[in-house]
């Protein structure tokens, strides 16, 4: 099926089916939930009866979407024949084993390359910075008028999977869709304040914490920072919180490596590991049983904060001297 | 004379020229900087010769701009009739004096709505994000074919002056401009990297000095945060280094109003104060003879540091008391 008549087809499927029920993936994003929301308050609009699925209930950050107070952690009862997945790359993000969708007519739409192809209809698109530039153009094609609610949810949604714009993934496209949802008429400082100002006071002591233990190495090429087990018990957070602290040390002028290791368990060391512009932590991340990608990398080292950092620097030491010969 | 004849008459003014001088303001920024050299790039590729003046250096996370190093801090010899200010509320922020535009043709374009219109012929719109939205407008009137370079100038101009899409002054106009852009083929990895990643070390020593002051109050309501002229020394850090740290506590979850004391001197404490939702820090701020916007003021103290917040903090509490009857 070409992708002309394939988004003919799905358009085809909800405009007859009187019921939908939606589904998006765990640990629900902006993107995941804001792009789900916007299907479902536009399939509403055209009088059909819609549920919101997610196994995990919304994050506290994401309740001021439009919609969000509806978004239900059981499944929908009688279940609707047609179901649609959002940002789901396979049935396992949404805890659901492939029995659930027996007699079902399944519509898979989602932006990720490694998507598993597990609906009837399948809507995937790997150059959309977010599912949400696919469910735009589906809502444009249903012929339903973006409204504000729909507009906060797809503008979210691309905000908060693109970086803010500044991820890879953002295109010229990505601009030109978040131009026709700003037209709607946006509370761009309240959506923003709801995005960007809502750091658990937990995560900035971990950051504290970790600019505590800041440390240059290789003439200032390698920012090392870490966290101790009594870090996280101090600051209240949990492991997750730390997701990103990396940057404060990456972000800092001349770095090319930086690296946060996280003390998660007695002999237990989880390093993340991220490179500028040249250097490959996928290769050094993968000389401890790690991997990754080329910019972003990780790996779990069985023995002490002490001895890890210093295992890991040295390698990286000695990627940053063998330098961009390799 | 209406908008549309002021273009024409800007662009004809240009066209006839054969040598024009470009200037831009003191502390130089993206947006200054990127919108100048896109109109000099611009006028170049017409056959016309072009000096580009700043009086201060260009800083060193802005050097990757395509151009840059042909920003001069002398003024053009001889000068030329054709004077052109880019981002420039009056001439003090060119360091220069009326004399000088004598017997010149003036081009004024800028996006500050306090543009003191001191030229023959004024562009100033100051529902543009940054200048360069001008800018492309104006290149675009031209006929010029926007490359690569003039690109990558325009691009970082919009990204810097926007605070990356975030701030209030962002339109749809904003997104449909950048899109524009990147159309034209950006490496944005490496200008995101030359615009986001330079922090000064001297910087986030600052932050981590700050953070291990903070402070919540009010019952998570106000965050405060101090540095000592120690920290200043210690950090190596110039005062306007400590610029928007103050957002690393108002970003925090369930606060409304946050604070940095920073003890420039013994007995003078600069204080910045920043609100996210509905206190007016103006307000608060002219209590100390002080001033500034609803959320975000300042004020300055000839106190100690402890006493400067305890008499902020204290006024600051008194207005989340009497909250939003006010």
């Amino acid at each position: 099926m070409n992708e002309h008549s394939l988004t003919a087809e799905i358009i085809a499927i909800l405009r007859k089916a009187p019921s939908v029920a939606l589904f998006s993936h765990v640990s629900p994003d902006g993107d995941c939930l804001g792009s789900m929301l916007a299907i479902g308050l536009a399939l509403e609009s055209l009088g059909k009866t819609v549920t919101f699925f997610n196994p995990d209930p919304v994050p506290a950050g994401l309740t001021f979407l439009p919609g969000a107070e509806r978004v239900q952690q059981v499944l929908p009862q009688p279940k609707p024949q047609t179901l649609v997945f959002v940002d789901c790359t396979d049935l396992r993000r949404v805890s659901l084993t492939p029995d659930y969708l027996r007699d079902s007519i399944v519509v898979n739409i989602d932006h990720h390359i490694s998507n598993q192809r597990f609906g009837h209809f399948n809507w995937v698109d790997d150059q959309a910075s977010a599912c949400a530039e696919i469910v735009l153009s589906l809502i444009n094609q249903l012929g339903v008028t973006i409204n504000r609610d729909i507009a906060t949810n797809l503008y979210t949604a691309i905000v908060t999977d693109s970086g803010c714009f500044q991820y890879s993934n953002t295109t010229a496209n990505t601009h030109r869709l978040t131009a026709e949802l700003i037209e709607v008429g946006l509370n761009l400082a309240l959506i923003h304040h709801n995005i960007f100002d809502q750091k658990p006071l937990a995560q900035v002591k971990l950051l504290q914490a970790a600019l505590n233990t800041l440390e240059l190495r290789a003439g200032g090429r390698l920012a090392v920072m870490s966290l101790t087990l009594e870090d996280f018990q101090k600051s209240g957070a949990q492991q997750e919180l730390s997701e990103g602290l990396v940057n404060h040390a990456r972000s800092i002028q001349g770095v090319e490596v930086a690296v946060l290791l996280k003390e998660v368990g007695p002999q237990e060391i989880k390093i993340g590991l991220r490179s500028n512009l040249w250097l490959n932590v996928n290769e050094i991340a993968a000389q401890f049983g790690g991997g990754g990608h080329k910019r972003a990398a990780g790996c779990t080292l069985n023995v002490s904060l002490a001895e890890a950092k210093q295992g890991v620097c040295q390698a990286i030491e000695e990627g940053l001297e063998i330098g961009r010969d390799h």
